[in-house]
């Protein structure tokens, strides 16, 4: 099931179940938010094409971060692969919407990065959650682009804002809650006015820590709580962007991230 | 005016202004959060003895720490002053109250440290604060004490649980609104039965960078939302604390922040 939160006429925003076939899908309105409230539609539908999809979840406590979790991109960075799950933490407010513009900053630099990734959405308040156990916490998943300032990651020593600047997480463009996320296609896409560029083509079956692996690691130091997101790392092929690109991150059986990058404000 | 978050004979968390000669303080109970509602007194008092107080805010979205902000802090641990803040950030559910006890995390080594710092809490939304205008976006300060399992800052290379495990940040006792920043006596005890060893002597004049500073700086990369909370970094003098003991940190016009801490939970 595919559970997306938007806004439709400049309504305030919403949830539903986007149904339908490719081109033809509806979004089933339910009423509350489907983390907290059993499924109930209103009866309302809204074609997809009419709906302003959201960001599909605000946590109310944390984004969470892996690091150099596929052996290729550790490598093309010059780092290794670390023996546990590199953990980081991101405010909520870097979280964006699918197809949300990114203005980049005037301090990150030449070296904006995209970083396309699966990402995890926690269903429940859970702490030290065994690895056999992660299903029973997992609501589902969604499509990430990690954005990193690559230049800052060193001379900041903290990620803080290379990582976690506002708008440097956009997730979408819903979430799913039937999927395995142990062998999928993540493909991205630098696209320049018509020319499309692969640059990320890889599978999540490359993992170093899989998703139970990292959901086990991070709860064994902090509580997770309903709605709290985990990035699972990038694949290789990571390289910067700049303004008047767009990047779409891709993931089989998810859909299609989309975010435009528009030229730093000038202060 | 002394802003606190309590609960009393079980209630649900209220909130309060202090009030009352030291040794006689009540509670002036108000309705609604400070932070979102006029100040609206519902005519009850509560003798303060008689209330437990909680972490007077939990962040919707963050806290922030500083690393490195006053200079023998640095120094004794080997490390350079940094010419820009050097931010962290720690998830709202590290965030415990004063009086909690923290359970020793079995991960967490033998070189848990204590560190006393001046607690900033934001106001209202704000994005990009000049230095002049931060008074305006400030709501009040508190006491933290900025837990640091001192062993994994290396290793982990990201301070994700060395700073941000549950608990690792008590606040508190209070939010006190009308302050000066600018040179406030910070001490932190050590007690162990009835030994007490005065480990930390600072004032916050010694900061490296200032309150005004530090807002303007983390403000540029994130838009800061009413409760978050920005921790100014430790004076000199951080050590380890151990299963049995207590600490104290006092801060000059604040009050006392007291934590305990207990033994590891065996698995």
């Amino acid at each position: 099931m595919r559970i997306a939160r938007f806004s439709s006429s400049g309504s305030d925003p919403r949830y539903g179940v986007v149904e339908g076939a490719p081109g033809e899908e509806e979004v089933v309105v339910v009423a509350g938010d489907p983390l907290f409230t059993p499924l109930s539609p209103t009866g309302e539908r809204v074609p997809l094409a009419d709906a302003r999809l959201l960001a599909p979840v605000i946590p109310r406590s944390k984004v969470l971060g892996i690091g150099r979790n596929y052996a290729a991109h550790a490598a093309e960075l010059g780092n290794e692969v670390p023996a546990e799950p590199l953990v980081f933490t991101v405010p909520n407010t870097s979280v964006a919407g699918p197809g949300d513009p990114l203005v980049i900053p005037a301090w990150a630099g030449e070296e904006l990065h995209y970083e396309g990734e699966l990402a995890v959405v926690i269903r429940r308040l859970c702490k030290d959650v065994p690895v056999e156990r992660v299903p029973e916490v997992v609501f589902g998943y969604t499509v990430a682009n990690d954005i990193t300032a690559r230049s800052l990651q060193g001379p900041d020593q903290q990620w803080w804002r290379a990582k976690g600047a506002d708008g440097f997480t956009p997730i979408g463009p819903w979430i799913e809650t039937d999927l395995d996320p142990s062998d999928l296609r993540i493909e991205t896409r630098r696209i320049t006015g018509e020319e499309v560029e692969v640059v990320q083509d890889g599978r999540t079956s490359l993992m170093v820590h899989d998703v139970a692996a990292i959901v086990a690691h991070v709860s064994s130091a902090m509580t997770l709580l309903p709605g709290d997101v985990i990035l699972t790392g990038t694949p290789a092929g990571v390289g910067p962007v700049r303004a008047g690109q767009r990047v779409e991150v891709e993931i089989e059986g998810l859909g299609v991230l989309s975010t435009t990058f528009a030229a730093p404000e000038r202060g």
